[in-house]
């Protein structure tokens, strides 16, 4: 029998990714995607499209008042999204406990409609230093929510799955386009504009535009200039 | 210097008696209420004339669309909230991942004000078997929000504070009189009308009543019937 499984899904280049790793391993997808007063709030319509044709049990859009607690460049209008510098430092893009808070609702679902296995695109390579995109905090979460839910203290083990996670941003492309991923439906940009054009210099541009060419697949991404 | 703490507020008996124990520990009071498609919805206006008297620092509410995910009695408008059953399994009331979810937002306010205290009034004396009530899961929640977020990478460390785990209702209610807390002001009911007034009968009511006769102290609560 098809065990169902919760898509943490933004419509990007990873959770895009990470949803066809999904269904190739046989799971049911439900695919949960949040507006949570993020600028760049055009991807929700894109994983909508991309929803509608991939194949998923449903797809659920969740919002979040993220944007009352502030905190980020990605949701505070005071605050401009940086171009991307290499430095080290987590960036101003982080969004307080945003995985956290995603898992979490990804959690609530899964107690409702019997999925214990819920994917996560984050990645450690390639990526922008958050805190919440790493092995050891992943492993933190799984341990915690089989505590967390009636679920988990009947005995079922919910499972974080992370299959990107040791990969770089070229494995991920060759690895979606393996899978029949179509790149040119997804968007990645943190300042995309209206009809989704990408600004080509935040950080998640930056990393994207270099997995394509580190991959050697053709960038279908459609930039602003 | 005083330290901020987040205190995850409902309005209700718990939470009250939380926030007055926080306040005594000399710590500046964040207090947040969530609007979560809970029936019971009166307690968020509760919530905010306790939070008016009670000086704290700042008190938010926000609002999370739980009933979009159902699973609860609580929340799902085709269930029933049931009559108190002392049966030991995990009752109907049980909203999925709810403290998950509420400590999460605490844990994302906490990163933007500088709290890294969080304070939730949940105990597993005289308490409706919820798993997310328990020791071991607050503690793995607190290992979790080290690696979750920037303030826990940067050397600080995330505590909950559940100052009531151990207590039954009668040492929570002693100690909140002792405290000054005045308790005609709480909202507990799982199925208080419009006025706020208590139907006597759900579990959070059955503990509640229970509470009060234990430790002697007359029962301020304004019941239906």
């Amino acid at each position: 029998m098809q065990k169902n499984a919760i898509i943490l899904f933004s419509g990007g280049l990873d959770s895009t990714t990470c949803l066809a790793i999904a269904k190739s391993q046989g799971f049911v997808c439900y695919a949960l995607s949040f507006s949570y007063g993020q600028k760049h709030q055009v991807e929700v319509e894109w994983a909508k499209k991309i929803a509608a044709t991939s194949g998923v049990a449903e797809h659920k859009i969740l919002n979040l008042p993220l944007d009352e607690l502030g905190g980020s460049s990605l949701t505070d209008k005071q605050k401009k999204v940086d171009d991307h510098v290499a430095n080290g430092s987590i960036p101003a893009t982080y969004v307080p406990a945003r995985n956290t808070i995603f898992l979490s609702f990804a959690l609530a679902w899964g107690e409702v409609i019997g999925a214990v296995d819920i994917f996560i695109g984050a990645n450690h390579i390639d990526y922008s230093g958050y805190p919440d995109c790493r092995p050891d905090y992943l492993q933190a979460f799984e341990q915690m929510a089989v505590l967390a839910t009636k679920r988990g203290r009947e005995g079922e083990r919910f499972i974080i799955h992370a299959p990107l996670l040791q990969m770089n941003k070229a494995d991920i492309i060759r690895a979606g386009v393996k899978l029949g991923v179509d790149y040119s439906q997804t968007l990645s940009c943190y300042r995309a504009d209206a009809a989704g054009r990408a600004c080509g210099s935040c950080d998640s541009c930056v990393y994207r535009e270099k997995g394509f060419s580190e991959a050697g697949v053709d960038d279908p991404t459609i930039y602003v200039l």
